[in-house]
Order: C-alpha cells, then structure tokens, then sequence
C-alpha cells in the first residue's frame, strides 16, 4: 500500500476495554500515520482544537500535512466491524430460505448459486454488491468463503483490495463424491489442493505482504471433503502458516453425517483434529451442538469460533451458547454467514447475538446461570470488534484504539430529537435513532444497537484508507 | 372527515389472500373514492393505461378528478401494518432495557419514564416522534398504551389524528395501592374510571364516529388493577361496545403476583374472564406461558392475541406459541411493544416472529410438529395485516385490498442492482435490499420481509389520505 495523508480524528472514541466494559473517549483525538497505523491518542481535553495541538506537538507533526475529521456533538468514532464467517456468493440469495435447514438448504438454493458464479459477470455484480454493502454497515473485516473456482475467487480477492475491505478469501474445497454434487465439486483431493495453490498465489501477487488481503484455506465442512483433501490442507498450513476456516456442528442431520463418513473419530471435533486442522489459526463457524469434550478439545488447540446468531435460528440449527464457550476459555468472534443469515450486518448480528442468548437463558431453570447467560450491550459490541479481532489473529492490529494498532473505524451518527419532536435534517436520512438528549452514553451505544443501520455509519476508514461514505 | 381527491393506484398490489398465501396481482388497478373507500379493482390489463381507462370507464371517474400513482417496475402497493400492542410513551426507552425482565423492567426503566410525560412539551416530543416513526415504517393502524395523565392521552389522540394515523388510544388504568408506585397510579378504581371517560369524551369531540381514532378501555394488567376497576371498564365495555387492551401471561414472577392476588381465580385468564374483560374486542397482549385451559377459554370468548416476538425476547419472558394459538381458533396479530420490545417496525415485529417460531420448533422433538412450528413469510405477512385487523375488529375495513375496504396501504420499493453491481440512485437511499433480477415474486418478498425497513416504504395512506413520503 502507497503511503497516505495523515489523518487526524477528533471527537469522541467508543470501543471495548474489555469484553465487560466500553471505554468512552471524550474530547479526544487519535493520530494515524501514513502507513494507517495509530500514532498517539489523547483524551479529555478542555476542547478538541486543545486535542489537535496536543497531538501535533507530541508527534512533531505539522498541521498542512494532516486530514482532520472532526465528530460533531453526538456522534462517536468505533471500530470497524470484523466479520468472522461470511459467503460472498450467497450475498445474491440474502432472505431466501424458505422453511428450510442445513443440507436441504444447501442443495436447493446454495449449491445452485454458487456454482453459477463461475460466470466472471455474474461474479463480479454479486461480490462487489456484497463488498459495497458490508463496508457500508461498518465491516472492515471479512472472512470471506468463496467458491469452488478459481477465477471468481481471485475475483473476490481483487475487489477487496481494490474497494479496500480487510479480507481472507477462501476458495472452497470440496471433493467427496458421495456428499457433493456432481456439477459443483472438485475432480480430486489433489485438484482442491492444486486450486487452493493458485488462488494464494494470485494474492501474494496483488498483495504481496497479505496486508490487507490474505488466502485463508477452506475445507468446506467435514463431510464434503476426504481425509487426503483435510490432511493436505493442515501440511499446507503449516508450511505457511495461513489461516483455516471451515463449519462445525451447526445441525443434527450434519452431525449424524459426520458420524457416519468418520466413524473412528470420537467427535466431530475430533475429525479436524485428526487431520492437523484445529489450530490456533483456525476458525470454526456456528459449534451449536459442540460436546464439553468437543468444546475442552477446541479450547486446548486454542481454535476460534464464529457465532452466527442469525443463521442458526433461520436454519433451526440451534441456539449457540456463547457464555459456556467463553467459560470454556474459547475465543468468539460474530459471523453474518450470509446467506444462512440473511443480513450483511455484523451490527445486526451483535444485535441477534443478544437476542440468541436470552433465549438460551430462557432454556435455563437455574437462575444464576440463567441471568449470566444473557448477553450485555458491551459484551456483544465485544464479539463485534475485538472478539472478531482475536477469532482472525489480528487482535495486535484491530478491534480497539491503541497505539501501533491501525486505524480500521466508523463514524457513527445518531438522530437528535428536537422540541417538536422532528429530527433535523429529515431528508438526509440518518436512520431511526432517536436521541431526546437525556440519554446517559451507554444508553446511546444501546440504542444505536438494538435500532441501528448503514445509516448511522457516515464514514468508513480501513487502514486510514477511507473506503465508504455516506451523506 | 372532509372528503378528500379520488385516487387511482396503478401495478403491482400484494396482500394476504389467506393465512397462508399472498395474491399477487400485476398490471393492476385500484380506485378510491372521496372518503377513503376502495371503489373498483381491476388485474391482469394488458398494460397500466388500460388499467386506468377500464378503472374509470367502470366508475364513470373523469380523469380530471382523480390522483394518479402508478408503482414503478419492481415496485408494489402492499397494505399498511397494524401494529396490536405499542407504548407510546416508551418510546423514548427504544433500545433501553438491559438484563432486565419485566417486573424490574416496569420499575427502572417504564414507570419514571410514563410518569414523566404528564409535562405535556415533553409529551408532544416523544408521542410526535413515536407517530412520525411507525408511520414512515407502514404503521397505518396502531393500538397505543398512552400514560395515567388523561391531557397527555388526549394530546396523543390529537397528534394521531392530524398526523393521520388511525389508532386506538388507550388511558392506562392502575389503582391498586398495594403494587403501583406512589408517584404513578390511580386515586381509586372510580378515579380510574372517571379519567378514562374524560379521554373518551375527548376522542368523541375530536372525531365523533372513532373514524382514525378510537378510544380503547386499558387495564394495564390484573395485578395493577383492583377488582372494582375492571369491574368498572367491563361494564363500560359493555354500554360503549369500546374494545378493550390488556396484558396476560408474559413473565413468570407475573403470573405468579397474579395468583397470589387473585387466589380465588384458577387461571390468569380466568381473573379477567370473571371480570368481563374476556370479548370479541379484547387484545391481551404476549399470551406467553398460557395454558392449554386458557387458550381454550380465549378462543371460546373470541378474544385476541397481541404476538410480541422482540418484546418476549428481549425481557427474557419467553417465546409464544402463534402456530398453537392458531390451532387453537385464536386470532393473532403483532405487537411491537415498544419498548419491551426495541423496534418501532412491524416489518421487523414479522421477520422476529419468523424467529421465534423456529426458536419454538428448536425446542420440539416430533419431525412434523417442528416442522409445523415455523411460520412462513406469507404467514407473518397475514400477521402483520389481516391478523392485526382481526384483532381490532377492523377486519372489513382494513388489512388487505378489496372493493369495500380502505385503502390502508404502502408503497414499497427495493433496490435494482446493475451489471456493474451498484444500485440506482446510490444517493437516494432505498435501504439495502438488493434485487439482481432473477427472483421471483415470492423472492422479492422474501428479501423485503428478511432485510426490508423504512428505507423500502415510499409513500404510506390511511383511509386515502397520504400520511408518509419519502423520496
């Protein structure tokens, strides 16, 4: 990446201190270098052109070489969101789904699309909608599964730099020939690997430091993919070290099927693990039905779980306990897996999340535990942003403010309520947010949880690139 | 209501033929007459002009008298939501709640909050807001809890009435001592009464024939009533025929402060049976936790069910059975229950019905009856429309397209996505529902239900009069 102008960004800073608690920065300002990299931050000042001078002075930095941004009263500069377990091709069948689960749903509408974006056009118009709108509802990481191709993979790939969406692209490997159809597999376990070859060869090419695109390798799930496909996979990893991701018990009927095709393997779990591919880089998407054994195992290996609220209820999969896991000490981080969930929104799926663990809370008779089930605003805001940072190995780089973290970040705008009752500005839209001026700041993050959107997140930077904005 | 401009609606009508299907009709036509009436329907014309000329040549309209929308491709008129269950004065709350359940939630957040809003300024705000707000998300028809403060329920008949909203606005009766505040209740079950019939007296001054506004009998729920007072609104329902709205079965530290009130009553529903409040024009809201014997009794005294799926999730109260409600005979519409339940949207109050069912059919083991458990879009479509205006008595004015009826309707558009994969008018939001050209009509629909908000709702009439537009 081309250096950048400076930027310097003054007003308030919401992100999480801890999976507890928001730290809320007021009169305050971060500095980012022209690398996109955070330079100094200050906080509580008398004003923020207090906070402009504080940072320049400190950095040496002069003011004819910097962008200023300046949050308005109300507003809050937050993380970026990171999305965790993502399929761009599904991005076309968001909200169709019928009354389907799993693997019915994967043979009548997934399938069928995925395999049809091996047409180069078709690809593009699907990936770059998809890009366009995760970025605008704050995404400024994905953790993309593509297909089986190679052209449209390395497609993906293109349009996420070009657009400037943090990603790992993953083309999918998928070659047993009893589980996946004949019209969408690969020839052989060498040909998945022989595909997985090329597409990160095509990455390091258009990013040669994977900064900010990185192949991640993609056994689609346990059943579509032979023992030799799995373990060529993990050898690959540890040749290179780069990240895996793939599903892990999100239903009944896959779960049964794994049994079935790995009856030596004691669990699920157990399969990856036999094969080399629970490690530390490696993200498994839903673990709905994950056994304590499954979950002590996963937790050892130091493997990370995306959560999938939205899917797994459209789905019926099953409610995902993401307390238990973090008891367990796994690390969790938020996936949209668009299209088995159907919103591109890792906010809405913050949103789900709280709603999935009440309803596992409503499941629990005991009270205690009832009551520690449920998550908090803070909590889910956590799995959004540095949860999600941990999940992908890039906790030292996103998720939080810090110094020598990069700036990947939203400006969030909310509607202030005025005497009559109207909002201002009523044709440039700003979501249905509504401020009365009475709210504490944590009342403000909750509302902007439970009721906001794209609208409310005006500019979008990843790496100090600004990659989205909104009037 | 003063007569108003005949209208002509042209393209594409979709509502609900049944409980489990919508009609489509395409190159369509819809004439409203002075008073807000659907006058003629005409479908499957060769083209909209002959739409137009076949409309006004069965009505004998000159062109001249009428207004004319014509839906643009993609495009369609759908009916306005009713939302069955919404808190007006909490609507400043949206999105505040916490880990609470609802009797705490009452306590912190919804009593201090409601007493507040008998200073009338900050009534006009929040009530103002609430209306512009679920009118611009298709809320055509809502039945509002307003406060104890009888100017303040006045105020908000007021406000829906210019606004155009049709409602039901109902003083909120609380006088037993021994469980509402001391800041917030009724003098004693006449002073409940007596309020009540001044806020009636009030909605027959402002409009005589509860045309858009209607007065509704509001005993908040058995435990804050004292025996007297629901005595009292049974035999005003009695001389007045005025529906009445209420809460039953929500929470379990509820039901159980209900059983010990009413120890002589051997079911919840059955305190408000003895009572009287048990009609054809009774809304109970939530019915969580309700037993096969009171479901019984609701469907034999034809009384109905406000479904409150983001509400019950929200408060940790549990997840309602719609689908055994319905086998039960139990009508059943949709409530928002601002702000037990965060979203002022009925859209969302579907696509969170949608949800909870399949969180309902998680918990069944029989393959059929799981099955059965999940609610398709069609039918929270039916909930959000039909259902609702069962639930009000409205059902022959309102809910769906047919001579007779009035047009309570929207106008929703979705976005058309280019080669290029960008939408039209990037400028000029129309929400993030992406539309690639292959779907089919039943697609489209679903995309709406799963993604759609305010964004997709273009223009919004009540009884002819536009009400909501949005460019």
């Amino acid at each position: 990446m081309s250096p950048q102008r400076k930027l310097l960004l003054l007003g308030t800073f919401v992100h999480s201190k801890t999976q507890q608690d928001l730290d809320f920065l007021h009169k305050a300002g971060i500095a980012v270098d022209a690398h996109g990299k955070i330079a100094a931050i200050e906080r509580d000042a008398h004003d923020l052109s207090e906070v402009k001078a504080r940072l320049l002075a400190k950095l040496g930095w002069d003011e004819a070489e910097v962008d200023v941004t300046e949050a308005a009263e109300g507003q809050f500069f937050f993380p970026g969101f990171v999305d965790t377990h993502i399929h761009a091709p599904q991005y076309a069948n968001a909200g169709i789904f019928g009354k389907s689960s799993l693997l019915e749903w994967l043979e009548t509408y997934t399938f069928p699309l995925e395999a049809s974006l091996k047409d180069l056009s078709k690809a593009r118009r699907v990936y770059a909608r998809c890009i366009r709108r995760t970025l605008s509802h704050g995404t400024t990481t994905a953790t993309y599964f593509a297909t089986l191709d190679v052209a449209a993979t390395n497609l993906l790939a293109d349009l996420c730099l070009s657009m400037g969406q943090r990603a790992f692209v993953g083309r999918v490997c998928m070659d047993n020939p009893d589980v996946n159809p004949a019209y969408y597999r690969d020839a052989s376990a060498s040909d998945s690997l022989e595909k997985t070859q090329q597409t990160i060869d095509h990455m390091r090419r258009i990013d040669p430091g994977f900064d900010v695109v990185s192949p991640i390798l993609t056994p689609r799930f346990a059943p579509s993919c032979s023992a030799e496909a799995m373990t060529g996979l993990a050898e690959l990893h540890r040749q290179t070290g780069l990240p895996i991701q793939t599903h892990i018990s999100e239903n009944p009927g896959e779960i049964q099927l794994v049994a079935e095709l790995f009856p030596e393997a004691d669990s699920y779990a157990g399969v990856y693990d036999k094969f080399g591919l629970l490690t530390p880089r490696t993200v498994l998407a839903h673990a709905v039905h994950i056994s304590e054994e499954e979950a002590d195992l996963i937790a050892h290996k130091k493997s990370k779980v995306s959560h999938c609220p939205c899917s797994n209820t459209c789905l019926t999969s099953g409610p995902a306990r993401v307390r238990w896991m973090w008891d367990k000490g796994i690390d969790v981080g938020l996936g949209t897996d668009v299209s088995g969930g159907y919103s591109p929104s890792i906010l809405e799926a913050a949103r789900q999340a709280a709603m999935v663990s009440r309803h596992v809370a409503m499941a629990i008779e005991e009270e205690k535990e009832k009551e520690r089930a449920k998550l908090t605003v803070e909590e889910v805001l956590y799995l959004a942003t540095r949860g999600g940072a941990r999940c992908v190995g890039l906790e030292d780089k996103i998720g939080a403010f810090e110094v020598g973290m990069e700036w990947d970040a939203q400006l969030v705008t909310l509607n202030e309520v005025n005497d009559d009752g109207e909002v201002h500005d009523e044709d440039d839209d700003h979501g249905f947010v509504d401020m009365f001026g009475w709210e504490t700041w944590g009342d403000r993050v909750a509302k902007w949880v439970y009721n906001g959107d794209d609208r409310n997140t005006k500019r979008v930077w990843v790496k100090g690139r600004l990659v989205h904005r909104r009037k």
